[in-house]
């Protein structure tokens, strides 16, 4: 099996000073492996980048639309948000809609990552909650389909009725069986797959047409996910403002390296993961593969934040450079 | 050259899903290697891993004896301290006592990793200062050193008469020239060498005697780190953490994923450095070659937290483990 292929690279001075290996995989409408690096039939886990595969039994069971779902929802089932206001506040209305509250959760408390409200909890000598945890959007998406199917409440248990079908549209999905499922920081099953089966997946997404469900229901999330960036992520974070930069591309990470993206326009989806779980690799790498495919400009704002990205020290002058490897992107 | 050697690995489920590849090198009394996993010759920075070099001028200049600085005062010289009261305070008393203020440094601000220190700045809406920095102790260093030579405020320029003092040391216990420096976060130069050559300098420091000014400076700064684990890092930080356990070894951290550590009791130095800059693998690599060399016990809870680590969900159950990986330590 290939080695694992340079990612990215730190530079400080005239010394590269730290190096990520990883996969990538390119997927085509077919998905048929359109370019590579590393080890595409490398297992991995997708973490929180196969959130819209666990949303998709929401939405296809006819649970979303029982329940009126609005579009923002859906982003908030596929977000790893960072528990600013806006997202913990519109999970907490969610779960109130459907009669429940926020001991219903089974993600666990979080602080969030957004600094406003950060700030402000810490000033009020307040506890982050289950609503702030970046999952919440996906708990709620899951409580839903459960109330919907009539199941029991420990939603992420592996043998509940909700995480049977994530497995299954998931094995579906990426083509090949699962061999096994690790419990993700929230507390939810979190299956494995290949890197090709995660590529392949996303390809499914971005060439989902109107023809039965499973298809409707790929493109209501993807839709849902490039309307709504700023739900999926968060002010000044690797989704939302890659997805704001591209307009057109859904694009995701996952805890440990992992970042996929969908690409509707051109039928394509990919993934990436550092070998060695690191974000600042994967952000950089999904970059990289974004603008070979055109869709992402290298000048942007959004871009060099993360690809051949100023590193500075505590004066905030440039000191190093976070760039992708030779022969990578 | 050798390929970088697997150092440590995450686990979840009955999976690996990420590994750290890494270099490692033990050093005898002669700077003989003992053991050496990935490339001995591999260049690195060692970060702020090679503080006690850094205040070596400080100290066999008669600098740190001229300005009657204490035990306690060479600890916080050699610290990456997390910018606690205790630390801050005390670099903020021995600026004084040069006669200088915060303003005269030149680390830049960066906002305290102690949490009681850092939510009481947040509550009171007030930003953090250069004192807090990790590096304030080390750049108080600098200014003693610099006003003892009479030499100009930029004490971080690489000309400056400090920085070449300091270049001057590091290649005599690396026992190879520098082949070139970057600039660290706080905006010291920090020269590049070998892992070889830094492992080398902590063998150095290891068996230093009391024949000439410089060993005799060595010691007094082994023993000042030793006798102070909590200046040197802070409460619940592996550098403190591990020495506590240890009690005999003086250990060091730097950025990017580096570690030493210095044996006096068996001649030993040694120097880790995760290619990708993890710290996680780093803290769990120098904690296996300690284990190793028969001087931190596996089971103590200080080890227990980096090496055979439990992972926990958001709801503090076990759901995977850091590990060190099959061949190493």
């Amino acid at each position: 099996m290939p080695d694992p292929h340079p990612l990215a690279e730190l530079w400080r001075g005239d010394l590269r000073e730290s190096v990520h290996v990883g996969h990538a995989v390119i997927c085509g409408p077919d998905g048929e492996v359109l370019d590579a690096w590393g080890d595409p039939e490398a297992v991995i886990y997708p973490r929180s980048s196969c959130k819209m595969i666990q949303a998709l039994p929401l939405v296809e069971s006819g649970a979303a639309d029982a329940f009126g779902l609005s579009e923002a929802q859906l982003a908030l089932a596929c977000a790893s948000h960072e528990g600013a206001a806006l997202h913990a506040d519109a999970v907490g209305a969610w779960l109130g809609d459907l009669g429940l509250g926020e001991d219903d959760l089974l993600c666990g408390p979080e602080p969030p990552r957004d600094k406003a409200l950060k700030f402000s909890l810490i000033r009020e000598h307040a506890a982050p909650g289950q609503v702030h945890n970046n999952c919440s959007g996906k708990h709620a998406g899951f409580l839903t389909l459960a109330k919907h199917l009539g199941a029991g409440p420990d939603y992420v248990a592996p043998d509940h009725p909700v995480q049977q079908r994530v497995r299954a549209a998931f094995e579906d999905l990426t083509g090949v069986p699962s061999p096994g499922y690790g419990f993700d920081g929230c507390s939810a099953p979190n299956f494995a797959t290949t890197m090709h089966g995660l590529a392949r997946a996303m390809a499914r997404f971005a060439t989902a047409d109107e023809t039965d469900a499973r298809d409707r229901a790929m493109r209501r999330l993807t839709c849902a996910m490039i309307d709504h960036p700023l739900l999926v992520a968060g002010e000044g974070r690797a989704c939302t403002e890659l997805m704001e930069a591209t307009g057109t591309v859904a694009i995701k990470t996952g805890a440990e390296g992992v970042f996929v993206a969908i690409l509707p326009d051109k039928g394509i989806g990919l993934a990436v993961k550092a070998a060695d779980g690191a974000r600042r690799a994967a952000e950089c790498a999904v970059a990289a593969l974004l603008i070979r495919l055109g869709v992402l400009d290298p000048d942007h704002a959004a871009t060099r934040k993360r690809w051949n990205a100023p590193v500075r020290n505590r004066r905030a002058a440039e000191v190093g450079m976070l760039r992708p490897a030779p022969g990578f992107g």
